[in-house]
């Protein structure tokens, strides 16, 4: 294992792209655009599935299984979400290869044209609602919860490993209901969801909030976000709880009959988290030395480095370590017991840094004299020996819970920190070119206002946060009247 | 929910159709032979990923993700493998739509057309084992013992839920290792995990064996597989394994130094298992009123049904469910109390016979005098009542015990009674054409009397069992010497 991570300060995006290589997340693969998901990576993402869809059942929603291709002419039904969705997609045109005839491989079959061409699914709106048509009827029919983890595919010009990929793994909900409140009230709380899941799980602070007009999911009557803060001062969009309105069951006449008998359109949402929380997880809490993980998130939550020299040191160790494993698997806690003879002590402590375990336990001879044991924290990279008489297992749980709430705090703290209110346009650009992070704003509600700060800034509304206090104040670029605050930034 | 299932011995091939749509598993899409799976199917699905997830990672496995799309040039690289699957795909040849000039929808936009195009891949071979290359330099890199769950596509032309689709659910495993035998073994081991994940959840007997080499995984040296007898007689392969030699890795490069310091070629591996094994459980013991579930897999292990006409009568049997499901819940139980006051007592009772829950309780005023509820089993279809003071938890814990035995004893005979020995071919056509099922043969090992005795019979070699024993005896069709007997059928 090579160490040598850029510096954040020098360069965060080198650093981020080389973290990501190194702590074996993932990396690129040879079809452009798409990454590869590696084991490590993919086990904490398999640790955020877990409770994620856990949340999701807890809410009375069921998992589903969607085609992976849309026929082209569905996403035309709805008028503004082929705006949004049909541009940059991958097309399949054939069904079919045959051997080339000058023997060079395989070449596609002329004759396996499809009649129309499939899409593969941006996002599943059009499908899922083609497929409600005949799932709904009558009001007893309602509401229906459901849920799919998919791959998706948005054919991206610049990608980035989690951040922007042209493949990427998500989940997708899609909901209808037959009230218009009992839909408004779902997206409130699957945003509350993501917003529970970002805080309590990834130590993630995050702003709940709305998405201006022009940053709404295409087709959707209301996008509510949830927006968090890098440690490079730019905002990222973490998860995002659409009401649909009655668009798509409008565009899929999707009609159901009432408790009085009457025909109705049905009301919709979709919502989604991706693997891009990888990237915001990563980001937002990892150091110069690597990866930084919380806890709860943690594949390995402490792992365990014998120090020793002979192989009569390493069998008394390893008994020793014996009993410490089984005190703490019984106790809930994931531990690794690294006991490789191919590297050194040094280059175990790097790599376990780097990868972010929690805690690192190292034990030797001496430790064994001593009945103690040495414990390091990744967070704050703290050092204590303990005695073992004390009782690790209870320990090493209070520690974990302690990393876990430090690690959040220190987000907010930096979230805080770089949050700034202005009330002129100048100051507005001053934070922005010198400072960065959030920044909280009158804005007069137009997308005009919208598009010019965007192209003289690079900063985007990310949202006007659900809990905006009224204030009467003036737009800080058009000094038209504003009744409330909404949060700027850059943005991933 | 409208009844009326076609009978077994009527229509098999309707009943299952019907079956696997009516009780709300699966259905068709509008994309040609794709499937939508239905959230009660996907429940099961996610019921037996869980397990086989379980026991991948209990031997050592690793979950990843590879990329959908693998560029055209990769499948010409091992030469058996693009003559096995580089026929019938899909083929992105474009990646981005545009709106059509005439205002008809949108077209494909011409510019945007691949310089290569992306097959969506029908198994990850050979992108995962051009990933490998760069994963594996040293024999401590090895073994590589990977999985991924994925979505593959395979361009069938005559489809059927679950057993053929043109989009399919699946997991397959690939892994790599330094020596021939470990390889071997891993190969055999994954078979041996499907024949207990089959037997132990599924309550499906299974044979073990080795194809032969015309039925052989395309690139492999080796496939060992698990064969199941489904009630009409015809074999379901339900899962294979196969030991691909170094064919992978010569074909992508992939070396490694060894402990001796030589560079050689890896030895890899390949299995799977998919949703296809959906529809091995649902016709290997579902009957013509519907699904029958092995316990271990029920979404929902005890429906229980209240019988009323007050709403007084209706409190009070809830407040005695309420106990009891909290009794059954602390035991593990997953109960479901259809207090639904839209439907009657009857239509719930064949409703859920429909979907195969494996116990039904019905209570009503009378039982709450004395104390007491029926309990209907799905499999036999016999009540009882049973007094409440004797402790339901344990009786109801013992049932489903007893339940998922029976439904693999009763499919274990069933294959027993349909498995004949023959010694001509004339005996072998006959028990073909009267009885099904597995007929145990002689063969003289060649693929030309394998494609005979299919082209008459509709029957092939499902496999070498391997526990058959060496037996002297003459092959059915060509009369040559053979050692062994192997097993035919006519198959999925």
């Amino acid at each position: 294992m090579s160490k040598g991570l850029p510096k954040r300060s020098e360069d965060y995006s080198l650093w981020y792209n080389e973290l990501v290589k190194k702590a074996d997340l993932a990396e690129n693969s040879p079809v452009r655009g798409c990454m590869v998901i590696k084991p490590y990576g993919f086990s904490i993402w398999e640790k955020m599935q877990a409770e994620i869809d856990r949340m999701f059942k807890e809410t009375g929603h069921s998992n589903a299984y969607f085609p992976l291709f849309i026929p082209k002419s569905y996403l035309s039904k709805e008028a503004d979400h082929v705006e949004g969705f049909a541009k940059e997609c991958a097309v399949v045109t054939h069904y079919r290869l045959k051997n080339d005839e000058n023997g060079k491989g395989v070449i596609v079959d002329p004759d396996a044209k499809l009649e129309e061409e499939l899409i593969v699914r941006p996002t599943s709106e059009t499908v899922i609602w083609h497929t409600y048509k005949s799932w709904i009827q009558s009001y007893r029919d309602l509401p229906l919860l459901i849920n799919q983890w998919a791959n998706v595919v948005r054919w991206e010009m610049r990608t980035r490993l989690f951040l922007r990929t042209t493949e990427f793994l998500w989940q997708e909900g899609h909901t209808a209901h037959a009230t218009k409140q009992e839909a408004i009230d779902e997206s409130v709380q699957m945003m509350n969801v993501y917003a529970t899941f970002a805080e309590d799980f990834m130590a993630l602070p995050v702003i709940k909030g709305i998405k201006t007009e022009s940053e709404r999911f295409a087709g959707a009557k209301e996008t509510y976000c949830i927006e968090a803060l890098m440690q490079d001062g730019k905002a990222l969009q973490a998860g995002t709880s659409h009401f649909l309105g009655q668009n798509f069951a409008k565009a899929f006449d999707v009609k159901f009959t009432s408790k009085e008998g009457k025909m109705e359109h049905v009301w919709g949402t979709s919502w989604g988290v991706s693997t891009r929380l990888m990237g915001a997880l990563i980001m937002a809490h990892s150091d110069d030395q690597g990866l930084v993980l919380p806890p709860k998130l943690a594949p390995i939550q402490v792992v365990i480095v014998p120090i020793y020299k002979t192989d009569e040191q390493l069998a008394a160790i390893s008994e020793k370590v014996d009993g410490i494993r089984n005190e703490l698997k019984e106790k809930g806690v994931s531990v690794k017991f690294d006991d490789r003879d191919t590297y050194k002590p040094g280059f175990k402590f790097a790599e376990w840094e780097l990868k972010g375990v929690p805690l690192r336990l190292s034990i030797g001879p001496r430790d064994l004299e001593s009945n103690s044991i040495e414990i390091a924290r990744r967070d704050t990279k703290t050092k204590e020996v303990f005695d073992l008489n004390e009782g690790l297992a209870s320990k090493i749980t209070d520690l974990l819970d302690e990393i876990q709430k430090h690690i959040y705090s220190k987000a907010f703290e930096f979230r805080e920190e770089k949050t700034t209110t202005v009330d002129t346009y100048e100051e507005f650009k001053k934070v922005l070119d010198n400072e960065t992070g959030f920044v909280s704003a009158h804005w007069d509600g137009t997308s005009e206002t919208e598009d010019r700060i965007k192209e003289e800034t690079k900063a985007t509304i990310r949202c006007i946060p659900i809990d905006a206090e009224e204030e009467a104040g003036v737009c800080i670029y058009s000094g038209k009247p504003s009744n409330k605050r909404v949060l700027f930034a850059r943005a991933y």
